[in-house]
């Protein structure tokens, strides 16, 4: 395989990411499905307690039988530790990297950035492979739309690929061991992002998240742990990997799960095109008319905006001025493009918060202005 | 005279009113200048001390001399106590009539409605003359921009016809005799109607405020006393009647008074033009974002964006879709028309407050883009 391209080459920052697709079932709801597991290899200290240079080791190792493993027609690999904080941060906002990968932790024996890095599939970014994370290996798969089926089967095989170069750290008994013992068994996370916009106008979101929570499903923000819930969109992922098989958790999210979830959203949409149309339209058409006039936006106002401006070109209520209806992959990439280190990229150069406010305003206003004229 | 049309005639409610030109002195901070005289008939007793019958004797006296004095060219008549509910309040919204004037009073002796006028001389407004309303006569100059010395002027003409008809209620010592004691010796009011969206976004707004009380001037809403300032319009009176002259009061107002306020506002707006210029843009394109996509509009909100959109299109924030200035004679118009009678009117049926604030963004919306698409 030959040497692959930087991450700051164009084609790994300018690709539609899988996720913005807007394809695959329930797309109106369910913005992509996510499927992760956690794997360490057999013979390397655990990362949360390696000195430097058995992660270095360990980091060779990964990268070596992930890039030979050949699981994808072109692949970039990432060293995270020599990255430059805005690739850092790109990098998180496509969700190919975790805050902490992105972040690196604190070594417990010598110095130096800790050596990690991640290993990235073109063109759709549908699979990507953490290295030195929490776990020395985290292979994810995201697909757009409610498709935790074809994520698993893509990530099962890939997962096979892989083993079939290192040994994994495996107990009969436990199953697959990691780091954390939340992930002990299947080291296996699925989740999918949810815009959920008529549940919260119709004050039902409380009343799902406690559901949710009492199924022992999580529910996180646009950014994963510890991120806030913005512009609607959540994140709600399985908790237990230990005593279920892949294909009850697998059967759980995909058909009792998730399809009540999308019901009842749709339920809250159409009740409020009934109910509340009005009122409806002139919350989506305030937010529309912001995002095509404020000189100042930040990210949080953006979102919000643009998750009911999502929510306004789906039910048909917005459309250019031909009166066709707009495409909300569209706006599913402003919701990406707006993050401050896409922003940054798009300007070509490092802003403080005030720039950014600015240059995303005129960026949202610009692509707006060109989507509506069409 | 032949007979005088009615109130609901086109003519009246359809003409450009005068306090909205834009003209004259300072307009751009000096939205109109208003002078009124309080003027009762000897012989007759007060408003506020006399029976129906008394009443009516006095409205059909006033009536008489007001309608033969060769006022205007063109004067309608309406009596109030037989107008519709409409049209009292179009008549309010217009500045043509007091709200006191539209209600009545409760009658001492005898029932009904109590009788009741106004004279608006056409086609510009400038002239209007209430009879019944505290006093016999109430006598209003309004003209654009500051011109109280005209205003003056024209109001002391005509005050001199109408008292080569009639005889008024005068004392050598205390002057003109009013029904309330505020009003005593000249019965003078000068007033001016201020826009000063830059002191409020400056926040110096208060002292300029707690300033003209100092003065002995009252600061008021758009419509006078007791209500509220709405879209940074505030109007700001002389209080003293009694023991100054017609002049004092004039030159006053028209150079001590109102020139330093208008000076203020006009660097406050120079100010953030130079040093917030990217916050005052975001204000006022968001206001005018909310103003032409907005389903839902109440009078207070849509008075506010019309405030910021009227200092945008001063400022040359806004323009129309070639770049060119647009006519700030047309935001002013629209402070007028988004009102609640002027609306009904407009759409041609009456309207519960919800119907309203759909049919005030359907109007705002309408009149918007066809300004910007000029």
């Amino acid at each position: 395989m030959s040497q692959p391209p930087p991450p700051g080459d164009r084609p790994l920052f300018d690709a539609m990411t899988e996720w913005l697709r807007a394809e695959g079932d329930c797309a109106d709801v369910v913005m992509s499905s996510r499927v992760r597991l956690a794997r360490n290899l057999a013979g390397h200290p655990f990362c949360t307690r390696s000195a430097r240079r058995d992660r270095l080791l360990t980091l060779e190792a990964c990268r070596d039988c992930v890039l030979r493993a050949g699981l994808a027609d072109r692949f970039v690999w990432c060293d995270v530790h020599d990255a430059s904080p805005l690739e850092r941060m790109m990098l998180v906002e496509r969700h190919l990297i975790s805050k902490q990968l992105s972040k690196g932790r604190t070594l417990i024996h010598g110095g130096g950035e800790d050596p990690r890095g991640v290993a990235i599939a073109l063109p759709d970014e549908r699979l990507s492979i953490m290295v030195n994370e929490e776990d020395h290996l985290r292979i994810q798969v995201i697909r757009s739309g409610l498709a935790l089926g074809a994520a698993w089967r893509q990530i099962d095989e890939v997962d096979d690929r892989i083993e079939a170069g290192v040994d994994y750290a495996f107990s009969p008994r436990f199953g697959y061991l990691t780091a954390c013992p939340t992930n002990v068994g299947t080291g296996l996370r699925m989740s999918v992002m949810l815009h959920l916009p008529g549940l919260r106008l119709m004050r039902e979101l409380e009343k799902v998240k406690r559901a949710a929570a009492d199924m022992g499903l999580a529910v996180r923000g646009f950014y994963g742990e510890g991120s806030d819930a913005v512009g609607d969109f959540f994140q709600l992922s399985n908790q237990t990997t230990l005593g279920r098989s892949e294909a009850q958790i697998l059967a759980d999210m995909e058909q009792k799960v998730v399809p009540p979830i999308v019901e009842y959203e749709r339920r809250s949409r159409r009740d409020l095109l009934q109910s509340r149309r009005v009122g409806l339209e002139d919350q989506i058409m305030r937010a529309w008319g912001m995002l095509c006039n404020a000189r100042l936006l930040a990210t949080e106002e953006a979102m919000q905006a643009l998750s009911l401006v999502r929510l306004g070109v789906l039910l048909s209520i917005i459309q250019d001025r031909t009166g066709r209806a707009l495409d909300v992959r569209l706006v599913n990439q402003l919701t990406l493009l707006v993050q401050s280190a896409h922003l940054q990229r798009a300007v070509g150069r490092e802003l403080d918060q005030e720039q950014r406010k600015v240059a995303r305003a005129t960026f949202i206003r610009t692509r707006l202005a060109a989507i509506a004229g069409a």
